[in-house]
């Protein structure tokens, strides 16, 4: 196998029978197979096994197989003449609650063809998981939300092959990553009992899975790795974030914070890994995410204030006029804003500091982000006081969590060597700003590391070898999941962490103050 | 596990989830169901996975199961609440040439329900193998022919289960014996190389498939254990009489003889085991069963000669009139004549003791065995000179192939300690008379042990346990495949037995001439 090259497409040459070696057609190339992957096992599938005496012959053995891993098993999906050398691509997807991204590679290099991404069709019908959960109750409402889903993939596969002159019929492998309701509405698992004490999925490790029996109009034969979860609060999702990660192959602990619809930690290192979804209790209710709007054209990403003339140093994504504030510019600005003595220890405004910047909208302080003139809606942008707590209790749910997970342990949240930021939103988020207000621990920047997209980039890792997926079932083995207990310790945490940067101060030793707040 | 039950079907309990246990509904079963059975692995299909959830909340977590095994995993095919005692059937096919036979077993017992067997609706288009492989190269051959097969299984199995008054839908396992052309042509597997050289099967062990892969209207879930074959010319019915036999089992050296449409022979013990097919060489062209017409109502398949009358007293099958005679019958009458001296040690009728019992016809001799006046065709019953002259050959190549493998490890046919004569014809067949023609090793009688359809009662064995699957594997994995040559040895051989009943009769000391033919 040379380099770049992934194990799934394999020429060979075999022996040509004889009266010597009267072995079968399908027998005399899983020998040969066989030693090249180094499996006791390869099935093929009927309708193959029908082609296969043709094929062998014409080919004069000489043939190049596409392959894929199953559970126990390899499996082989498809055979030509090692002469013909057709398109051979495999599909990674981040199977997202509201949004679904997709990776086409190149089967045999594993290199990237193209991304793709849509908003997850279920949306129409409930924008959350609980509201999915609750239609997938009626009558047909399962099948509607599994059809939504697979027909929106089925489109998309269509247009991004169609983009790089493809056919879904040339695509031979799959990877699915999730959260453990999506995977189940995707494969048309009943996910009631996921939300329902004592939250259990219908399967963990879901394993390979024909994709025409999931509905997938690719190649009939392809097969579907649909990454396994923990539980109902721990998904594919975030198997695929620690096997990009590769926290679990680190000597030193680090951490993986997934900032999404919840806030999911895994805490860990080569030896062991510990988990937990940050959708237990209250605390963290309205989520992370509610912070701000979605990235996009004209959305402020990131924000500065002048300290002495307090006035914004804003950006726009594309440099667009303003219309609106993405969490990445939120967490910016609340942090410019306490710099600067614009909103004090709890996150409150000080119309003192604000001076003509306040403005009080329906007997609730709004501080003007982009005035009217300037902005892309013709109206003032505004943050409000129920934004900044909401802010707050966010960041504070979010400390928490660290500091719970890293306690159960006996590990200091200064003590992570890494700290791995997944998600889109972890990509944008500043470190220095979500430590100045105390959401994040006060570590060295460079131990920060944003992983992008590490979900679909985990589900695209299990399409370049088979040693990952070996990697994926150690790391769910290895886990230990850890269920949030909010009890007065938690809530005590919590309490602390609603100031800015923190009750304790000691722990945010680089958080500096501006001058003119110090005056 | 109980006295006769399969470890098909299983009773479980499992733990209720709870917050300390939060394991997925199928890793709860499948850990459950994995010490009972000593598997690393289960699967479930994705179909059975959608109504996990409910089925195991309605029984409260206590679940019958239906289990097969595939390959190197067992699979789930059915659950319902442990309550409810479905009817659970498997079915053995013998899938015959000529003939196919059914039996339906209840699959939780292993007992025997129903039987019934059909002609072999491929016979249409092809009275043999060659034929029909000719055949299957035409434009849509191979699907007719496949089409036929499957088909007549269909009507037939619904006829079986209504006489149980069964659904088909209720056999979730299925075991199917045949050779290799038949098994190639019941899955739709190209035969084309089967009969060219260098005679080369598409698959050997094709395992376990899905029912509705193969178009069988059973269960859709079942799973059809398809025998595996050596090659082109040793197949999965012979396996499966091996199996049935039990001589992989003996510590003594004993023989298999399953005179089909070829004659096939098996040599071993527990330590090894050879094999060879007799198809190999001009010497059995015409084959050991075009002796007689097919047994039926009607058919004569035993004689007696009296010796010092030389009158013929025979029985016919139901004793009805007679219209002819069958494979036994022949032999039968064959070993009287030669004990009376009305046929010499050629073969060769001789007219002066056969008297007025013989005919010229077409300027050949004929014997009247039945004087029309007494036949059921109101015509003489006759045996030709040509017939003889074709079970002389017939028993020759017989006796022949057995000389040759029994001579490649250096056993006497005589030291035999057991020899298993399988399929309806070697059922049927008198051993003493056989020994008299030299067709068999004079051994004593009580060796010769007949195993009627073993291809059927191995397929049965199959779906007793899984123990006999690993059984098959074994056997299969233990055989070594002697190639006839028929080189100068063997056409020796051949001349030397082409004798009554052998040139040497030191090897047939038992075979004692009556007292008319010695005078």
């Amino acid at each position: 196998m040379g380099k770049n090259s992934t194990p799934w497409i394999q020429t060979v040459s075999l022996e040509t029978p004889s009266l010597k070696d009267n072995t079968a057609d399908a027998e005399r190339l899983i020998q040969a197979l066989r030693s090249r992957l180094n499996t006791p096992a390869i099935k093929i599938d009927l309708d193959l096994l029908k082609a296969l005496p043709t094929v062998l012959r014409h080919s004069r053995f000489n043939v190049r197989c596409v392959l894929f891993k199953e559970k126990q098993h390899w499996v082989l999906i498809g055979i030509t003449d090692a002469k013909e050398t057709p398109r051979i691509a495999g599909l990674a997807i981040d199977l997202g609650t509201t949004r679904v991204v997709l990776r086409l590679l190149d089967l045999a290099t594993g290199a990237t063809l193209a991304e793709s991404a849509f908003d997850n069709p279920q949306e129409k019908i409930g924008p959350d998981i609980l509201a999915r959960i609750h239609f997938a109750e009626k009558e047909n409402g399962l099948r509607e939300l599994n059809e939504r889903i697979v027909s929106g993939l089925n489109s998309a596969i269509a247009h991004l092959c169609k983009s790089q002159q493809l056919e879904p019929e040339h695509i031979y492998a799959l990877a699915v990553a999730g959260n453990t309701t999506m995977t189940h509405l995707f494969m048309g698992l009943n996910p009631r009992w996921i939300i329902r004490e004592p939250y259990i999925p219908a399967v963990n490790a879901p394993g390979a899975v024909k994709a025409d029996a999931l509905g997938l109009q690719v190649h009939p034969r392809a097969r579907v790795l649909i990454f396994p979860n923990i539980g109902s609060y721990f998904g594919g999702d975030l198997i695929a974030g620690i096997l990009y990660s590769g926290i679990h192959h680190n000597a030193q602990t680090g951490i993986l914070v997934d900032v999404g619809t919840n806030a999911e930690v895994v805490l860990g290192n080569e030896n062991w890994l510990i988990a937990c979804a940050g959708a237990a209790g209250p605390a963290l209710e309205g989520g992370v995410t509610r912070m701000g709007m979605t990235a996009g054209p004209g959305v402020i990403d990131q924000i500065g204030v002048n300290p002495n003339t307090l006035e914004f140093n804003i950006h726009t994504i594309e440099d667009l006029p303003p219309k609106g504030i993405c969490g990445s510019g939120v967490i910016d600005l609340a942090a410019q804003l306490f710099l600067t003595g614009m909103i004090d220890i709890r996150g409150k405004l000080v119309p003192a500091v604000c001076a003509s910047k306040i403005r009080e909208i329906d007997s609730l302080l709004h501080l003007i982000v982009v005035p009217a003139a300037k902005a892309a809606t013709g109206s003032d942008l505004t943050i409000s006081q129920a934004d900044l707590d909401s802010l707050i209790r966010s960041k504070a749910a979010m400390y928490t969590i660290l500091e719970t997970i890293t306690a159960s342990v006996g590990v200091a949240p200064q003590d992570l060597e890494s700290f791995y930021v997944a998600g889109t939103f972890g990509s944008f988020i500043n470190p220095a700003s979500a430590i100045t207000i105390g959401m994040l621990p006060d570590l060295p920047l460079d131990r920060y590391k944003p992983l992008g997209n590490s979900s679909l980039r985990g589900a695209a890792l299990a399409l370049q070898s088979d040693k990952y997926h070996d990697e994926i079932d150690q790391i769910r083995g290895r886990i230990t999941y850890l269920e949030l207990n909010v009890n007065q310790d938690f809530m005590n945490r919590f309490s602390a962490a609603k100031f800015l940067p923190h009750t304790n101060t000691s722990l945010f030793p680089s958080v500096k103050l501006s001058n003119k707040r110090k005056l």
